[in-house]
């Protein structure tokens, strides 16, 4: 496997395109990502109690685990929107398929922005025949632009592998910048690929690709409205058809693993304010459910954040963090580990040498390592920092717009 | 009931001190608070499972509901320190108990501060004997200021009411200034009355007291590995004996519960960079533990938080929030109200006046109320804005002493 350059277009027969139709004051906000062939497709949605419109019309065109289009729009979230929502997601989404020459079925959408103010489906609509006129093979990068709201950066990533005798291409976007606290900043990803995979073999893949790299970041099961990953798989490279338990899926997990970890901490590193990449991981926990509620509690907590931000090892705030998080262990034996440094062993101090762990704090990679010695399970959380440009992007969010 | 002026050492027979010792750089950093007589007691204890040497020793010497004197430390909370900080509490506990003429399981202690570094207990055993000599009846606005650590503003208040013929007297100190954020800084309350009362009386009152009060800040259970709230009832405004099911025990509930949530909202207002208090409550809940969830999941969202310090009627967020909290309700059968603007009913628009939610949002306090319409359970939770100040606060919170 190796990482290639470009995103979205980079695997066989996709394209993309897209423009500013107006949601944002300015720059790109409508894209529209097409493969040639109709796609398997597979998709997971924020599991909010409240739900975006496009992320209800989605889950109804994706019950066939077929696709062929994404339209995405940022600026506007098409959420807390009642029936009009769903309506105005219906309607550009049979605008675009229309346009398109294929089922409304095979047409998904996604929307990112501000909540609870009406879509301007207006000037989606009319917006609509230039997005796809302009398709194109190389509209990956610019598409990875269009989605972003409070990203300071696009986030795009591709790889080829092999596939018995013939390559494989998996090309992935996303964008989500409020990830440093519990995110409710809306977390999307696009994945295309050009591999020949079964529907089952695929809805899998993605699952077990998305616990070990965005869910790793939606902490406690915080998240938007609109969170949405998709993949679609469009089958031109060929290959003989990936199955659940056949050869050529370990290959392409890997790959989908890559794209989509680095995605995930890309979102981290973006994240609103963040200087700091945190991880944080609990081992040695009763059940899986205790280590991930530590390793998040830690990864939630402000303190910890913004001691790591402020280069400061008070490390009791992680104790008091971890003591908190309900979960089973014992505070006369575990360990704490900060970067390569054992801080506490069987709950004791075992160093004292704060300007050791300052230099750990002043790395821009901070790794949180707890052992509770109860049991055998373990969890990985990435965060960031907590910092006053967090504060200042978050104050003037729907003002500034 | 009328509200005094004055704090711990208004109550007959308390008298209090402080003084510098050096655990912190300036300021006093250590206090006693004294009854003439031997008192009944009741304290509340954190529920951290790590929990400061100052807990544990102020748990045993409590098992017995009778306590005189009460020994405070800021700069240094004691906690994480293993055996070493178990025998320093137990140390200076015996010291002060012995200069003050009573048995070492009349004393109780706290402390608060950093959490990790080894007590400097020879600083507090020097300055014992000078703090015993300094106790005075008018030593209790002093003390108020000695147990502050990043608070803004020392935290008093005192009550009298009848019971029966006689004239009763509640006072009250507190300090707190983590609050804003998932607490992990220390919350001490300390209370102090004459009133006499018998053991369960006063525990049931205290313990129904904190849950209408501070317990309504200490979101989430997420607690400082120190919290401590602890009531001195010495009995000398000679009342007949308040009992679980007898006459007074009203008037002394209400006395009790005016000074605790005066200090709980005290400590919110207060709060590390906080500039507004924020009131959510959350009604029509299927359980008691749904109400609480609810309203602690929108309390603690950064999202949220930032939103009302920017003044900003990014009301969505608030949605988002309630929506990942994991509690039962319809997305579209809920009201949603924003001080006294109705914002959503039955999950559909109602109001869109931004200009009037900016001007609810400019108030000094904030109401946020939801009604989820699927049972009868209410809870409310206080908390603060989030701002830049927070986090400044917080980025060098132990480099900085």
């Amino acid at each position: 496997m190796r990482v290639i350059e470009g995103g979205i277009t980079v695997p066989l027969g996709f394209k993309a395109g897209s423009l500013h139709c107006g949601l944002k004051a300015k720059g790109e906000d409508l894209a529209l990502i097409y493969s040639e062939v109709p796609a398997v497709a597979a998709g997971l949605f924020t599991t909010n109690k409240v739900q975006g419109a496009p992320v209800k019309v989605s889950r109804v065109h994706l019950r066939d685990n077929r696709a062929q289009a994404i339209l995405i729009n940022s600026g506007n979230a098409n959420s807390c929107t009642g029936e009009d929502g769903i309506n105005h997601a219906n309607l550009i989404a049979r605008e675009a398929a229309s346009r398109l020459g294929i089922s409304k079925e095979d047409l998904l959408v996604a929307s990112t922005g501000i909540i609870g103010k009406p879509l301007p489906v207006g000037k989606i609509l009319k917006s609509i025949p230039s997005l796809v006129e302009g398709l194109s093979k190389v509209g990956g990068k610019r598409v990875a632009r269009a989605i972003m709201t409070t990203d300071r950066a696009p986030k795009e990533e591709a790889v080829r592998f092999k596939v018995g005798e013939r390559l494989g291409t998996i090309g992935a976007i996303a964008k989500g910048a409020g990830m440093i606290a519990p995110k409710l900043a809306t977390m999307l990803a696009f994945i295309t690929t050009d591999i020949n995979i079964s529907k089952l073999a695929l809805v899998g893949a993605l699952k077990g690709s998305i616990d070990r790299s965005f869910n790793r970041i939606t902490i406690d099961g915080d998240m938007s409205t609109n969170d949405t990953a998709i993949i679609l798989a469009n089958g031109m490279a060929r290959n003989p058809k990936v199955t659940s338990n056949g050869p050529g899926l370990q290959a392409f997990q890997k790959g989908l693993d890559y794209v989509t970890s680095y995605l995930a901490k890309q979102m981290v590193k973006g994240g609103e304010g963040v200087t700091k990449f945190i991880e944080v991981t609990v081992k040695g926990a009763r059940t899986l459910q205790d280590a991930r509620s530590a390793a998040s509690r830690i990864a939630n907590s402000p303190l910890v954040k913004t001691m790591v931000g402020g280069r400061d090892p008070n490390w009791g705030r992680i104790v008091a963090s971890l003591g908190s998080s309900g979960v089973d262990f014992s505070e006369r034996k575990f360990d704490l580990w900060l970067g390569n440094s054992l801080v506490l062993s069987d709950g004791a101090f075992e160093l004292r040498s704060l300007a050791r762990l300052r230099k750990t704090l002043a790395k821009d990679e901070v790794k949180i390592a707890v052992d509770l010695k109860v049991g055998r399970c373990q969890a990985t959380v990435w965060t960031g920092d907590l910092t006053e440009e967090y504060v200042r992007i978050n104050a003037k969010y729907s003002t500034r717009k």
